[in-house]
C-alpha cells in the first residue's frame, strides 16, 4: 500500500462543490469565495517518528513539534501564493506526555502564526496511546483565480528555487520558514506560470509541476544552490550529495516556472534576503525530466524523494 | 492534566487576526470574509480506542469510522447555523490497516459530505504506530455576523433540544445524522438566540452555553427526550436512565435558546421529521443549573459529561 495510490483513491471519492475549484491533490484547495477572493484550504500533519523524534539524536523541542505542524501548512498556503488568516490544530498526545510538554507545543505552534499575523481560531486534544500527532488546517485568502498551481508550465520556462537545498534532517526540518514573505513578493512581481513547494525533494516536487503542467525539465545540477547541511549529512551518510539535494525533502522552499522573458526581470528584481536560483528550464514533456551534469552528459532526473507510508520510522531515513 | 485546564492553556496562547471573530473555545471559529459572508472554520478528530473501537463487541465499520469523523465536524458547523462547504482529512493509519479498510473509511467520509453537499478539498495519510485517527476541518459559509454562538441566551428564554438524548454508544454514535438540515431551518426560523451541539452530554454542554451567556438554567427532567438506547444501556449498566441522559454525550442534538416569546411560534412551526423539545427554561445567573424532578423537588444539575484526558479508553466508558 503506498502513499500515492491511496491518496489517488482518496481524490477518486472526493465529492466535489461548486465553490470549490481546486480540489485534493494540490498544495492546497481553492474555494471560490466571492467575486474578488478565493480561500485557500489546507490540512496537513506531523507524527512522531515520522516527522519528529522526542528521544536521542536530533530530538524536537515541544516548541519545535508546534512550529513545524503549523510551519507545514503555511508553506503550502505560501505554494499557492495566499496570505494565511488562520489555523486549527488537532493534538494527539500520549498519556506519559507531561502538561508542560504541551504547553510549549502550543507555544511553537502560536509563535510560527504570530510570526505570520495568522490566528490560532481552535483546537481539539485527545489522548491516545499512539505517537505524539499535531494535524494543522490552515485557512488561506488571495485573489480570486490568483492561486499559484502546479499547473501552467510550459516549454521554454524558466526554473526557479528559493533557499538552499538538502540535508534538511540536521535541524532545518524543525525550524525551517515557510515562505509565505517570498510568495507574496513573487505575486507582486507577477511572473508565476506554476508553483509548489519542496516537501518530498526537488526531485519529486519538480516531477508534480511537471505532471501537472504537461512538461518534461531540465535541471543544472552545477546550478543547484546546495546547503551547508547537505554536504554535511552526504558526509555522515557515506551518501553523493546531490542525492541529498534532489531527494532528502523538507526543504519547504518554493519551486516555480516563469517565463523566459520575466526571467531575467525577476533575478534582477529580487530583493529577499533569501537566496533564489534559477536551476533549469521546462521542456516538452517526451524529453521527460533530466539532469544536466557538471561534465555535460545528460540522465534521466532519479527517482529519489520521500514517501511516508514506504518507511516505518525517521530512523530509516537517517541511515 | 485535563482536557479542559490544556485547552485553556490553548486559547491563551492563540494569537488573533483582524479577520477571525470568533476564535478558539467555540463550537467553530468564525472568519469576517466579505461584506455580507462569515467563514465558520473547525477541526475535531476520532481516535481509536477513544471514539471508536475496531475490534470486539461494538466495533465499528470503516465506514463508520470515516462518516463519524466527518459528522463531528459537521455538528459543529450545524451547532454555528453554518452550511458545509468543504471538509479535509488528515487520516493517521496503524502499518496493519489494509487498503481495503482505508478505502472503505475514505467511502464513509466521502458520503457524509455528499449527503450535505459539502467538498472533500483536501487529505493527508501517514503511517503510523499508533491508533487509527482521523482529524477532520470543516470550513463553512454563513450570513455576516450571523453565527448562532453559546452566548445570547437571557434570563427567560425557553430551552430546547432536537432528537433524543442518551444511550449513543449502542451505535448511534457512528452513524448520527449532523442536524445541518434542523440548523437550516431554526435559521429561516430566526428564533435562535444561543446554540451548541450535544458532545459531552447535554449537562455539560447546557453548562457551555449558561457559562457563555452568563445565565442559568432549570431543565424539567420530565420533558427530557429520551432515546430508546438510553433505556438499553441503563438497564446494561445498571445506571439510573437520567445519567445516560444527562451525560452520556456524543449525542450531536442542537441546544438551544429561544426567547419566551418565539418559543410558543416554534413549536408550532415546527416542521421536520427529527423532534424537537422544549425541556426548560433560562434563569439568572445566581440560580444556577437546576434539574426539576419529576417529584418537584428541585437539585443542582449533576456534573456528569464526558473529558477526554480522564478515560483512558472506551472500555471506561461502557462500564
Amino acid at each position: 500500500m503506498s502513499e500515492s495510490s491511496l491518496l489517488k483513491a482518496f481524490r477518486e471519492r472526493a465529492p466535489g462543490h461548486p465553490w470549490v475549484s481546486i480540489g485534493p491533490g494540490h498544495d492546497a484547495a481553492v474555494i471560490e469565495w466571492k467575486a474578488d477572493n478565493d480561500a485557500a484550504f489546507k490540512i496537513d500533519s506531523v507524527v512522531e517518528g515520522v516527522h519528529f523524534v522526542l528521544n536521542g539524536e536530533g530530538a524536537a523541542a515541544p516548541e519545535q513539534v508546534g512550529w513545524k505542524a503549523v510551519a507545514r501548512a503555511m508553506s503550502d498556503i505560501a505554494a499557492v501564493g495566499f496570505e494565511p488568516v488562520a489555523v486549527a490544530a488537532a493534538v494527539a498526545i500520549r498519556s506519559d506526555i507531561t502538561e508542560d510538554f504541551a504547553l510549549r507545543m502550543f507555544d511553537g505552534l502560536a509563535d510560527c502564526c504570530r510570526r505570520f499575523g495568522c490566528a490560532v481560531a481552535g483546537g481539539d486534544i485527545s489522548a491516545t496511546g499512539g505517537p505524539v500527532t499535531v494535524a494543522v488546517s490552515a485557512v488561506g485568502r488571495g485573489p480570486r483565480g490568483g492561486a499559484f498551481l502546479r499547473k501552467g508550465a510550459t516549454p521554454g520556462d524558466a526554473l526557479f528555487v528559493t533557499g538552499e537545498l538538502g540535508g534538511s534532517l540536521a535541524g532545518r526540518h524543525l525550524s525551517f520558514v515557510p515562505r509565505i514573505a517570498e510568495a507574496r513578493r513573487l505575486r507582486s512581481l507577477g511572473v508565476v506560470r506554476a508553483m509548489t513547494d519542496i516537501s518530498d525533494g526537488l526531485a519529486a516536487d519538480l516531477r508534480h509541476i511537471c505532471d501537472e503542467s504537461g512538461v518534461g525539465a531540465v535541471v543544472e545540477e552545477a546550478a543547484l544552490p546546495v546547503s551547508a547541511d547537505a554536504y554535511a549529512q552526504a558526509l555522515r551518510g557515506k551518501r553523493p550529495v546531490m542525492e541529498c539535494v534532489l531527494g532528502d525533502g523538507e526543504d519547504y522552499e518554493l519551486l516555480f516556472a516563469v517565463s523566459g522573458r520575466d526571467a531575467a526581470k525577476l533575478t534582477k528584481e529580487w530583493d529577499m534576503p533569501v537566496r533564489l536560483t534559477r536551476i533549469g528550464w521546462f521542456v516538452a514533456r517526451e524529453k521527460g525530466i533530466l539532469l544536466c551534469r557538471p561534465d555535460g552528459t545528460v540522465t534521466p532526473m532519479p527517482t529519489v524523494g520521500y514517501e511516508h507510508l514506504r518507511r516505518s520510522d525517521m530512523g530509516d531515513r537517517r541511515k
